[in-house]
């Protein structure tokens, strides 16, 4: 076990943020907590009970992340020794872990013939869901356990990260482990690791970072005992996979008037999931939508942090804006690929989406061809 | 057994047609085919063999579709004889049905809580490609068997009609039974059924149908004796569940002007498929843009009928439009839906699907506070 010895302060709620039952949005780095009440990840795991200390890593890297699975996930050991309960999914280590497999279908697939980072993003989704679950703490809506739910609280999705090493094809089997843990004061971290089922190999690993939401005031709350007790339970007691609370993003300057961007465009009726907001993978393929095909032909996404600031609603006029932040020309092998800054915002200027996408070209030599358009118009 | 004795002559290609490798389009009912070579259903079923013939129906119903199901798949009897294949598949009947049970996931839903009818006709096209694959009629790309892909020949869907009885909803099992049949003197139909795992209950009801067509040329190509050959084995002797070939679409009146319609619009890279066309689920969601949202928030979807008229690559900038078929006024109780004709058409003025949808309302009431907007506006 081990804990973090100084956790940092949890950010407080963006006025402007609003949340989507679980699935959505909000987060603001501006005004820091000044006052948090009790250190959620201390409650749950007290410091008498701390065996070690780590450091954390600053960011993601394969070595690093081995180091940071907890034992009994690392790449050789992938078996639990839950059971399968009714809805395919496996339970392991009393709880703490869920693990479900799902097979790539066809309709999973994009022009390069491998699966989408979207369709990948919406497993992330469903296996906490059914985690949740099979553990009791699903009250109907998808982010509320049944205390949160008598008092009109979710979860809401701040950030996540994505590290992908290979995308799977299809008909491949992808299995995936979750778990979640404590973080901060009044937050919660999610791990997700894929693999391939036949092999076991590592294909992503993927942190997310959530907080609590009031449904009516848009408000995040904080942890109250019962649902401190409720939760205790199924928190592993571990780092998250990667650093995500100190994941930096770059600034996209709009003055610069140095990007990619698409018309302003509302969401259409497929766009909105269950909770009538735009579903989270769609916000990747907006992201997306800003990026010069030339680049998407040619490259692959190889990582990618996504700050949500606010909700977007069918009623949302939205823009995608994408900065180059390294075009890798620098680089002395032409091989290490492009960094993206991005941006989703309102009409009306407020912020719906900060990323930061790297990308990796798919074959040596492919990159040298790169060109991008001129930039500042609509791609 | 039963053939249709007289089956009705397939249509010629348009020329403006292309392929989409197994899962696009195109069709045109303008130009029948003068001198059909062969009768394609007559050679894999002589007439000799044929024990009794049966009417077509006009349409399908849930009772006339009950009795064209041939008899080892009807409500009663929905176990298959055969044995579940690595991929979750199921093969029964000698090969000639396939069998599949696919979860709903929390990111299958749409805004009302229930299976989207994109996600649902995604299912459609892997089943017909596990199928394929799991007796050996399958040859890498979605579309071709080994003898076609030697001749540069893949199978093009060119209408798809869809009757839903029920939607799933999130953590519901459905059980897809799939099987095709010859269709006139070139061309192939597909059946399904879907079922709740659980109970049995018939959700929806779907039959396509395809041709094949050159790669290169984009022209449609008749059967060739190694492919009827290769095919024999795999095809059901029996009518499709809906008599596709005679549904009849309405007519988008262009110059009326008395429609709904988007803006043009460039597909994003997220709308392409494995074969770098638009995908055919996205052309679901392109026609539902142009439906007022007040239509879709207080109606259900209860059937579709798509004409593919020609295939959408990524520079094709398209427009979609909706017409009032049936405002359900006229009716005495004032529940029985609404009718939309449809229209993507390309800004070059091409046309690139046609359909009709029917609308029911979701509750009882519902219908008659239904107000349309102003049309000929982007909605």
């Amino acid at each position: 076990m081990m804990l973090t010895s100084a956790p940092p302060t949890l950010p407080m709620p963006n006025k402007s943020i609003s949340c989507c039952g679980g699935t959505n949005y909000g987060f603001s780095q501006s005004k820091p907590n000044s006052a948090p009440a009790i250190n959620f990840q201390a409650k749950f795991f007290p410091k008498e009970n701390v065996i070690t200390s780590r450091k954390q890593d600053d960011d993601i890297t394969p070595a690093a992340a081995a180091k940071k699975i907890p034992q009994h996930l690392n790449c050789e050991s992938r078996k639990l020794d839950g059971v399968y309960d009714t809805f395919g999914g496996k339970l392991g280590q009393g709880g703490l872990v869920f693990q479900q497999n799902f097979s790539i279908r066809s309709y999973d697939l994009g022009p390069n013939g491998k699966a989408t980072i979207g369709c990948l993003m919406e497993r992330l989704q469903e296996t906490s869901i059914q985690h949740c679950r099979s553990v009791g703490l699903y009250a109907g809506g998808f982010g509320s356990t049944p205390e949160m739910s008598k008092r009109g609280l979710v979860w809401v999705l701040c950030k996540l990260q994505t590290v992908v090493e290979k995308y799977p094809s299809w008909a491949d089997v992808i299995q995936i482990d979750t778990w979640t843990g404590a973080s901060g004061n009044n937050g919660l971290f999610r791990d997700w690791i894929f693999r391939d089922y036949s092999t076991g190999e590592i294909l992503i690993r993927a942190t997310s970072l959530y907080m609590m939401m009031h449904m009516k005031t848009r408000k995040f709350s904080k942890v109250t005992a019962e649902i401190t007790d409720e939760l205790r339970s199924a928190l592993m007691d571990s780092d998250p996979l990667i650093d995500i609370k100190n994941a930096k993003l770059g600034r996209l300057d709009i003055d610069a008037r140095n990007y990619f961007q698409t018309s302003v465009a509302k969401p259409g009726w497929s766009d909105l999931d269950v909770n009538q907001h735009v579903s989270h993978a769609k916000y990747i393929d907006w992201v997306f939508e800003s990026i010069p095909f030339s680049v998407l032909e040619t490259h692959e996404l190889s990582s990618m942090t996504l700050e949500y600031r606010s909700e977007c609603q069918r009623d949302s006029a939205v823009q995608s804006l994408t900065a180059v932040a390294r075009d890798g020309t620098g680089d002395s092998t032409h091989n290490q690929g492009v960094e993206f800054d991005h941006l989703l915002r309102l009409e009306t200027g407020s912020k719906v989406l900060r990323a930061r996408t790297v990308w990796k070209p798919i074959c040596d030599g492919f990159f040298s061809t790169l060109k991008f358009p001129a930039t500042n118009g609509c791609t």
